[in-house]
């Protein structure tokens, strides 16, 4: 089915006008027109089968038709577009919303933030509240955490490669080992238990610690409920802030609604962006308990903090997909369908191991390559997947929630080919 | 016309559920509905003529009905929404737009980076590239310059209230004074110049300098052309790289599509967001001079760096506004207007002195307080328009660039009477 | 013996006039007047036995009178007393007498550097030097470390309360487990090796580890040989610089003239203060590879890094006390009586043990309070020793090297019986 | 009276075993032995006349005999040698007569605090405290300002070359214009009050200003009483502490026993070592009034806080010095004499131009490098004397307050003819 491709259709404005930072364009070299649920239709008609999902952004899929339905209303209606942080009807559609079908079903008192669009920006608003609230400049992240890439995000990520491309260097942070970072060898959290209780240890003492359940760019790393609920217990006996950056793995990516729901915690601050929004367009919130309310009016603010159509999204993706369960049961289901099928592949080849939660699930190769030229196969038969983790040794699957299991199927089925190729 | 409106109508959730963060929905004291060119209408029916324009998001005008008509198609046709990096049929047409409409006519060489949709990402973006082409890390910035709030805009940002929200020291950054700083008592660049060439100055060699030519929200301080020539001089021979951040000024906001136009030079790297979109939807650029482009892919990065509807307003904006220069020439114009109406007040009224370029302008007053009044009477009037500088005693003016010359009458017949009741 | 000394005798200007910052005229509340060997005398004539030696700067006993003879003969003759880092006779003699008895014999080709009289002046040079000839910033520390109070001596340092003095966050540093630091729960290594290894670790890359072979002012924590030897192993494969501060251990306190020949490693950078001058003067040494020698002239500088008395009082210990392995012989087996005498009181009483290497012995208490009750009633009885440890709960032991075995035996009963008392 | 000096006579053990990073031994080749007074003795008996007094450590001298006969004393009477922060009868005695002969006549309420011995040591102690009083990190240093060589005194030091040793980006700190920087051309801290004022302008609120009356490396800058007072006038107001650096210009060096007594103003701290001791061994001493005395006992300390051999000749110095005005009549006259005699060559040779303050004179050349030729040709006649300055500009003069009339006019006779030949 895959239409020959001369090198010369390569898109050379993006070459000669973008800049060499581009990445994606790289390893998926076509030229992207539609989309529609799980699929993307590049400009010379051919479809490619999404287990990407925009990393995470794209929980709904494609221009999901409840959503889109909603939002040409509202844009065609002139509502507000635009609107910083004034009260607007279509922000308090969607605090309503939040709160009825989120926040109280789960028990959950929190106040919401605007902080901005983006993850970082979301990252960024709840570590200078951590440190607000404190008194107190350093920050605990874990081994192979991804939070973003503005100054203060990237102080908390791993990645050494980003990292670097910061220019100076990034301090006020600690990394910590992630669940299971030791294959069990050491307690969890003897290390850190140990330097907080030790005055003479050298650590400055934390103002909050930052944690994804699952570690989507550093492996499809996922910590079990109960070192999170270990986690939870210590940082509250230290007085030290929980932050868990739900900005990948919240909106549904693991099961319910938030990812730390599986360990029955309560962070002090939530951080949620991506899929928050619905339709994938920028919108992001900062969760946090009432008592840590300590902002002043305009302490924190951006331009985009009020992106009204997004607002729409997200309030019509809430009332659609969130006021059952079905979408969260659906969720594990296709997670464990994708489970067993990887436990297959995992059987039949050595080397090759399997991970996840819900709907994030990897295929971690010991041979990292093996991961990059499972995904360039998968590719060239119409599949979108990426790598993770520090060496790129995992084949990453992100598909929408609402993919269909004869999508899955097929998708899976591209994978376990490639495999076998890739392995034999 | 104005309606009628009881304390108790309070948008109670936005109380109760909405941090205290938020501050618009505080000094304008009702919730927005719909929009429309220069106009907001409040949910009672109430309209608002606006010469706030989203901090400058909004340059031509609430839900333009050109590019609400692409926008509209767009969706309706399930363009691809959501693309990171990729590339896509929508980012090829902004490029090669922005490429025939912007750059070329300026005969401006520079690379595109998508660095993320704001403008802290684009100026987080700047700042990074700067370090890390020169191998120096401390920034020069500018006495009450504002570049946004995530940590790395924030440390160049001088508002010292923001700056203490970052909880942790901000360093890595020298202010020196903006043009004028002195009343003309000193030099340009006198101590600047001087501090640079003593190697006992205590001065860490800058990787960059980064300025507005206008500062927003610093209270419409305008750089004379002769001073931003200098700066770029000073700039070239030092071999420090010359960031104008144009987030809130670019775009035509002063006339000319960049505001460094009128100065005549080339800065190494520009900034921009806010307007960019066109329609108020997130998004921004980084801009940088070829050799500059050492980024490895994927070095910076961020999740909705590729917000396609974005694009295509954006593609339709500068098609349809920057094909001649109209646009540029009524901006000029209308400024032209603002000032002479503000010249009046100055002249008759004592303390009250006007500032601007093109359609930023402010009217500030001696005593700051006066300026807050004048805008809550403006509010009272259903004019939207907001103060600004340290001590918030600067009535700033950032209508559409698309208002009409009677709507433009309006708003500044409020603004007079306003000025003559507070400083009667 | 004890005389009796009324409260009124306080010295009443050292507490009218000196800062409160001021602690051993608090624990030893008496006016010292003379000293010699091993002992102190107040000014009612009361003499005390020394068991702390100036923190382990008096190694070779107070006013030492071979040194002492060398040092008047000197003076006398005016031999030149301050003098920077130009050439003198004096100092000749020491680098001389330093190449001969010192580096020859043990095969050490290290470079010199006098970096200015104090410990923190060392530690800041091997500081500079690593990260000038790394290009990296970042520091590993160990647990429990003493370094230091200058800003770059104290960012290395673990104890809390005075990392807090600094008044700035202290960064570019990375604590790590010290030897047992987990009981021998965990590999040695394992973390640190693990985060190195990992580039996703969000450790930054290090210039340098800087460690103790036994923490002195941490409780007398004794590093084995085997993990010194892994420590410079990875160090070595890692192309991290290794720094053994021998400040407060080297000069002989554990046996061996420098305190990591036990392990048989050849560190890179080396720190000696404290005992290097003889006679309780300030001098300090920074040795290092040849390679490493990369400093310009007056990169690095301070006045009184030419302090020739202690040059000459310098040379002549090495002389006397480092021709032959007396000294040293003598020193082990004084630390394994002081060890005897310890597993004794271990044995006798719960919740005590012993731990040292050479003459730095440490009696540790699980009840930490008994351990300054036991130097309390040791002052009481004429015999000065202190505590040291997070809680301050190790009975710390640096008697001169040159103490006689009846000066030994005399102490460690005062030790015995104050044990006895408290524990029973 | 030079003696035949063959380059082979090169010390060679201070090329081959010490440091690349030494630097008087460079421009000074020769190996000096005795000293005494203002002259210096080379082993091979050549005689040098001391312009220098160990950077000002050696104001009273080398191997002054009042102090010599009392530390002679001192050390065969077997007094105490090292002794921490104890009490010791030597330190009681220092305290005493520092308070006799130095707080008390001039009215001045200061705590002592014994920071360890060095420059480095006080300046450190110095920021810390004013960080702990104000819960500020900001320091405001001055262009061209000197204060030592660790991490915490060279954030405040302006020398590029010397920060650059550091190999950490040295922040908290930002440069200020010093007296005179703009010739004249710029009102006294109009940048520096301007900044303080405007709440936008990026300064962050510093804890302390700390400066030198006369900047001594920085090139002879001389700071005039009317700066000193509006500078002490301005912290005041603003609640920022000032910190005078006395280090080097304290002591006598500039006439009064403090070099601010000129401008009648009363630091919040001060700093002193160098000719503190008096004999050219290492001590150091900060000063504070007794409000910021916040200290927690043993918050700083040092292993030669307590070098006793330095109280014993500190307090003679202050006893036979200070106890009249002799010493500060006689320096300001010798200065007056340098002065005139300088002014005769700055009217003799063009871009010859004089400043100083007592017995610290300067002599700058616009052509900078022929300050280093007179210094050059100086020590070949035998004369020690160092060139200061970013450029190394300036004959900087600092010989010992007790030269005699004709030891200085010979010395000036060696200047004047240097600067002839090489300015003819």
């Amino acid at each position: 089915m895959t239409t020959f491709k001369p090198t010369t259709i390569e898109p050379t404005i993006f070459e000669s006008l973008e800049s060499e930072v581009r990445s994606y364009s790289r390893q998926w070299p076509t030229v992207f027109e539609t989309a529609k649920g799980a699929w993307l239709r590049d400009e010379d008609g051919k479809e490619y089968l999404d287990f990407f999902a925009g990393a995470g952004a794209l929980n709904y899929g494609h221009n999901n038709p409840v959503l889109k339905k909603a939002l040409i209303e509202y844009i065609a209606g002139d509502g507000i577009t635009h609107s910083l942080d004034m009260a607007t009807v279509a922000k308090r559609r969607f605090l309503e919303t939040f709160a009825m079908k989120v926040l109280e079903p789960r028990g959950l008192d929190y106040k919401v933030q605007f902080p901005g669009p983006t993850g970082a920006n979301t990252v960024e608003a709840a570590l200078k509240l951590a440190r607000k609230v404190t008194g107190r400049e350093s920050i605990i992240n874990f081994t192979n955490a991804f939070h973003g890439m503005t100054l203060g995000a990237l102080s908390v990520t791993g990645n050494a490669f980003k990292r670097a491309g910061a220019g100076i260097p990034l301090v006020h942070t600690t990394p910590m080992p992630f669940d299971n970072y030791f294959d069990g060898v050491m307690e969890d959290f003897h290390w850190f238990e140990r330097v907080l209780d030790d005055s003479g240890s050298g650590l400055n003492r934390p103002a909050a610690v930052i944690v994804e359940t699952v570690q989507g760019e550093g492996g499809v790393n996922v910590a079990r409920p109960e070192w999170l609920r270990a986690l939870a217990d210590l940082c509250s006996r230290r007085g030290i802030l929980l932050i868990v950056d739900d900005v990948q793995m919240g909106c549904g990516r693991t099961g319910p609604f938030f990812s730390f729901e599986v360990a029955g915690i309560e962070p002090d601050i939530v951080t949620l962006s991506k899929s928050i929004g619905g339709y994938g367009m920028p919108m992001a919130l900062t969760l946090f308990k009432p008592e840590l309310d300590v902002w002043a009016p305009g302490e924190h603010n951006g331009t985009f903090r009020g992106n009204n159509p997004s607002f729409v999204t997200a309030q019509v993706a809430l009332e659609h997909y969130w006021s059952d369960d079905r979408l969260e049961v659906s969720t594990l289901e296709k997670g464990d369908k994708i489970h067993a099928e990887f436990s297959k592949l995992a059987d039949a080849f050595d080397g090759v191991t399997t991970r996840g939660r819900g709907l994030v699930q990897g295929l971690a190769f010991e041979n990292a390559e093996s991961a990059g030229k499972v995904c360039q196969l998968a590719f060239d038969n119409g599949l979108l997947t990426e790598t993770s983790g520090p060496t790129d040794g995992v084949v990453k699957l992100l598909p929408p929630l609402t993919i269909t299991d004869e999508e899955l199927d097929h998708g899976l089925r591209i994978i376990a080919d490639a495999t076998a190729t890739v392995c034999s």
